[in-house]
């Protein structure tokens, strides 16, 4: 199995410790973005991928480059050329207050790529699993039409297509989102879709905003998770993640599982949270690790999830984990002692 | 409205992140002070405000002097002179372990200050609320003099005084206190006062000290709230932030409000504390900000304790947040997720 | 009294903050090891103590050395020859991700020290009391028989022998450690005994692993401190510290101590951790202080367990806190607030 | 006197110490551009000074704000809005290995500010002496449409205008610099010319690629000089530095004036470079107060590039070093031992 | 061509800055070793490298084989196992004070890995040049006896063998080197010997050392090279550098290349040292790229020296330059301006 | 042999590398003091050396004592009390810009000190060399007493003392000097003095201001150390450093040595002066070191030179090197090469 994930890597600047950008005066810079985070998340489970995007032809393409090399991707068919890297900065929130950022990604190399400069039939030779994330159509009108020629081709030889929805309000709006993504989920057969994405990017509406939090909506989720599978019959599985965020450091999580009919629940995870984001991505990289293995139903999403969880304990984009240390978590949120 | 705030600002150092000053190689450098602490705070909530307190003519004083310029406080009134800038080494605790000063702010430039160096006339123009902590009256009795010279003109002129009583132990004695602050008290017309401030600095004693935590003695609170406006009648108003602390980290936050025979409270906040110092501050800002803009009684309490919880999550004196962040928080104590 | 601690000193390289070693580019490098670390503790608690190694004769074993004369503690004894000093890199967990230890402490100046180096009537001049913990035996059979000679030329002076039992399975297989160890307890006449200690290092089984964690456990603690003094007749204390470890930072503390047929307890502790190691050193160092001090039952218990506690709040493997510190959580596990 | 300056303010992302970017994985951020470095320096001589550019209106314009405050420049007339800050990537060179940068800037909220948001009158209110560099119309055709404007009405006003040519072959091609400042040198009133300015900003040929560095050229020099005031009647002042650069860190500089027919020269100096950037805009700072404060011409040159040396040893781009120190190096260039 | 390297790497570890080990509380953590730092200079220049070492199978592992994929080397054949990272402490000298270094990289799992564990057929196929340095062989014997296998293989299949002498006082002394090396010479085309390699590692002896530096004896240094190639006939190559070493900063250097019964020499540079380590290292790789791209013997020796002189310039023991750099410097010691 | 140094030990705290106070969030903090620098520095070559000084009873305290058993000096009559630590803020200068410092040594434990606090019988048991420099009388008129009273202790028991003239500018006028050190010189034995030490401490006129820097004044120096010993009969041996300073890293050293009537002179260096502070504390240690293991004239003035010189290569006012290391560059000012 051979696994290809597309969609734009940017750098991440972040203030150190808890500071604000007001009070900075250096910078921690990271790689990161949802496809890329997935596909070094696959490589460090030992799986084969490749990750497809454009980069400038610069120093920071270079270093971009050289991040996904370091940890093992595949990275035959960048492209190089283009103006700039995107860039965001990052400032961390703490208890009351939200983390923050500044996007500065507009005119990025990426975004201004051209689906023609895709020579899909080389890209996907021996590719057997296709990743990507809605942010990647979110982009740019050419890239979404990349990810509908990849998904047609994907189609065409066999290739399983997996889909984070990802929705991000800040790219695009529910309808334009709306519009790209069902049409882009005839071919998905496999479909991840947390938080606000059933309604944002696909117009499913199954959940009663008066009700509060996920965790307390399991009915609903398991309404939406089937309509997605009734609405796009390609699509034979729909995983979801459940959290209740009570602040930057607490939440609770699960997961659930949509497969032929049956739901599958993890248990419930209250983990201290270091860093939030890319979770998703880890719960991505966890649940595409299952399917090319083949785990079973229950397997998949308690694997996912613990990947998820563990990701909150790590620094930066990319879930370093190994497959040992998501087994130790698996189905259990105590942490074992030190071993020596 | 024009605020004006009079103290002393010194040097905080600091070990990096949980080090003890007996490990520690390097030292953070941070400015701060309680007056000057609220001067940055209505700043950045968008107030005109000036600082008034006098630094060494050193390279030291120039970076405090340029701290105050970045935060956009006007220091026109500055003084310059004198032998050395306050400072302090701040050792953090963590958990059980408390948090430890070692103070150096002996012999400073604001300490050996004279009232006489102060032209109030010239100092107040165009100013409309005065505010002073119980700091800057311990400091000496040349800048006790001074605020009790400050008080006087302010009430000739209608300038609205507000006090945060703020008694230090470490600085002078209650007996010693009481007797300045009761006083002072008679120029007050908006009182703070936290924990043993009624007690230590008021001499008014309502508390029954088997009662355990704040949060066990609301109605000790009222009452000693209502004693203030009873035994110095020119203060129309009295706020009190109420805690229990638990440890370093944990405790449980409300306030309330004293204002034409009616009492206001808050709700309860249960943060994550990163850096409990300056909370106090931050409140005070908060409750200016809000006497500024005329907020009600219900908004102008909890607009002042959502600064303080916030202030929280900041590292250094200065609560850098803005007014869309406090009202993010007002009123609710679950923090918002990463919005992309 | 004078104390003599026992063992081996190694190089500690830990990734900033919350880093993995896979993204790491600085190690902050501490030092310690079980019997150092209870001599610095003991040293800064005011005590008398010697600290006897083997340091290579090369700037590490200076480094090593310099850090102890730093804290006080006497090295007139200390060993100096051998090739490296034993090293391990230390990758702090978070939440539910483990701590990760990679030791590389084999072929150690300590470890290929011979018995016949150690000149003990020098060394145990004036020495008073010994302690060790079963980390030394298990680097080497000739630490092992060092630590023989050791207790039996302190049994013959009347010196007090103070062992921590503290089994390492990454270090020895619990059949060789029971083979030493009871011959060795057979001089002990203090024993600390915490977690698998009992079971692995003197093959006591008390425990039902089906009962969970420790603090469910205590009648099975008893019962295996009872039988450490039936079984060793020379040993008259035995202290143990129970724990339910919930995640890194989370976990709930408690210590007995069984003494002439009588148990005595602490209070319950609910630390939030900050680093959880040597924690069992800094028990020891306490423990060993209130022996000295000659502290009823009680409150060496709660003095030795306060130590512990406080540990867990500072980095590194040394327990830099002041009696002044433990007393001030002694039977509560609440910090005080900031005084100023 | 009243000085306005007028450009781009950029955000510079550096590796610490001599790291390259690919190694990097933190950056030290910085803020400046040659108007605003020329501000701040004008106001740490204690000069009054107002900074004209536009910011956008996020975190990171905000920051950039607060550091022209910091350094007690005015931002009255700032303009906020737009997409983003410039910025760029500083990879800082040594010994053969050139400096490296790697720019960020199109599409800054100043590179896409429109001539018509500028009120010129109400800008200009007070100001007697308008700086601007080269780099500013370069920026956009509107920037250079705005730099017409603002020297028109500088005319018009009798306000002087000083010109630093400033000539960036990264920005604009030779043909398109010399059409726009050939009409801008119309207004100017004084010009300050290195390296290549003379030729690339105005076409003067003056120099002979073969003669080597500029120290070898100084007749060649004067000629270019003279051949400014001659083309362009009202520029009543030229002034240049002369620089042989021989590695990063090793080069030697000395400034000419021309001035009423006068030539005047410094002396040589042999500085070790710690930072090379933005000695430009610090000699122009220095010529600024020069003409501020009325030296004499012998001075103002002396002045002016004792800044610019000074500048040398100072990281980031702020000249930051007070008028006691430019003097005390003047004519100088041997550093006074350290006095205690 | 692609082109094979053998030998170990090694974790450095260096205090920050110039502080000495006794000073450090930290240590910056790189990876490097002769034949590595060649494989990533040429893989950096846009060849194609495997590099060939035996690595633990745990985290150091793990971040050393990260590190070689980083910058784009092929590790297909690296081995892993056996006990431990080999590593280092550096302590960069300044002016007069030398640097500094403590070996720790006994029992490496390369220094006891078996010549049985390679399999040369596999690792050699398509390899067409094969780069080793004198370090390998000092390592073990059976490291030497792998070398021997390797070169053995590489005549037969007629792969180019480069080899640098590198002799190092602390791994194997005079006559056990020479034993080795006079051997293996029967394999090397091309040769690279410095400063005192030809005498230590061959047993030349060509050297007055009443001659003083190097650069005072480039007639004894050609004789030393004619007479490799006359006793070594495999050998048509052979290249040095000659340095003149004034302090840790200061130093001349020039090389010499002997081909054909022909010298080439370079010209002199005189750079600022800011690394002196691995110099010899990038003049392999730039000698190898030369030799791969058919340079001229002028270029060649040219390309090489100025590769090395650029390293002087990096932290850490990769030469991260492109050939851009080295172009922008060969035959002229003079850095470029920055450019923008 | 056991020496005994007296004076004042601060905190220095200086931003990172070449950052200005003005740009400072971070100060790294060091401690020392002439005769700490000097008791410190025989301690590492090997000598039983006690540091007498005053010391607060704070953390600060601890942390200064901590440091100087860290580096093996005795401090057993340590006094502990009084305010404050003496500290000072350095900010490194560069090239031509000149190091500053802030002083806030005022208060200070140690300058508050009374004479009658030290108990000299108990302090000087088994002392035979006592060493202070002109430092310690010049903090205030009770330590100045203290000296008198030690150096009078010293001539009964016939212990050596050795004065370091030591000159400070901003602690004492030349009169007040004059008067305190003409009397002091009658008890000691052996002088170092350098730079303006003999005019402005001893009155001495023996140079001609017009003639330039130090080296192009050696019989100036010659003449005056002949006249300490004229005017002091009982100073039996006189040192000078001779310094020609060219800017902040760079300048040439050279040392005379007048004993005997005959002159001693050392090598010239010309080193990279990387911090050029302590480096007369260096010179004073090497030297003390010189009597104590009675090397012949010449080797003693090259021994305390070299000494001098390589502390010119350290970070902090601690020379922190070996008795090997100086022996390196003695009569030689190349730094050996890298040896491995």
């Amino acid at each position: 199995m051979k696994v290809l994930t597309f969609g734009e890597m940017m750098m991440r600047l972040k203030p150190p410790a808890h500071e604000r950008i007001l009070q900075a005066q250096t910078f921690e810079a990271t790689y990161g973005g949802a496809e890329a985070n997935v596909a070094i998340s696959l490589a460090l489970l030992g799986n084969e991928v490749t990750y497809l995007t454009k980069l400038p032809a610069n120093l920071l393409g270079d270093s971009a480059l050289s991040v996904l090399r370091k940890y093992n991707v595949q990275t035959d068919h960048v492209l190089r050329g283009g103006d700039r890297l995107g860039l965001y900065f990052f400032e961390k929130g703490a208890s009351v207050r939200s983390t923050n950022v500044v996007y500065d990604r507009k005119h990025s190399a990426f975004s201004l790529a051209k689906e023609s400069e895709f020579n899909w039939a080389e890209i996907f030779k021996d590719v057997t699993l296709f990743y990507f994330s809605g942010v990647t159509p979110a982009v740019s009108d050419e890239m979404a039409a990349a990810i509908l020629a990849a998904c047609e081709y994907c189609q065409k030889q066999g290739i399983e297509v997996v889909c984070d929805l990802n929705y991000r309000g800040k790219m695009w709006a529910p309808e334009k989102a709306q519009a790209f993504m069902r049409k882009a989920m005839n071919y998905v057969t496999v479909c991840l879709a947390h938080d606000e994405d059933f309604e944002a990017a696909l117009g499913i509406q199954a959940f009663d905003s008066n009700h509060g939090q996920a965790l307390e909506q399991k009915k609903q989720y398991q309404n939406a998770m089937r309509m997605v599978t009734e609405q796009f019959p390609n699509c034979h599985t729909v995983a979801s993640v459940l959290r209740n965020i009570y602040s930057v450091e607490d939440s609770e999580w699960m997961a659930m599982l949509y497969q032929n009919g049956q739901f599958y629940e993890t248990n419930l995870y209250h983990p201290h949270v270091m860093e939030g984001v890319a979770a998703g991505d880890a719960f991505g990289a966890g649940f595409v690790h299952s399917l090319i293995h083949e785990f079973s139903p229950e397997e998949t999403i308690q694997y996912a999830l613990a990947a998820s969880v563990l990701k909150l304990t790590i620094s930066g984009d990319f879930n370093l984990v190994s497959d040992a240390e998501i087994r130790s978590i698996m189905g259990n949120s105590k942490a074992a002692r030190l071993n020596r």
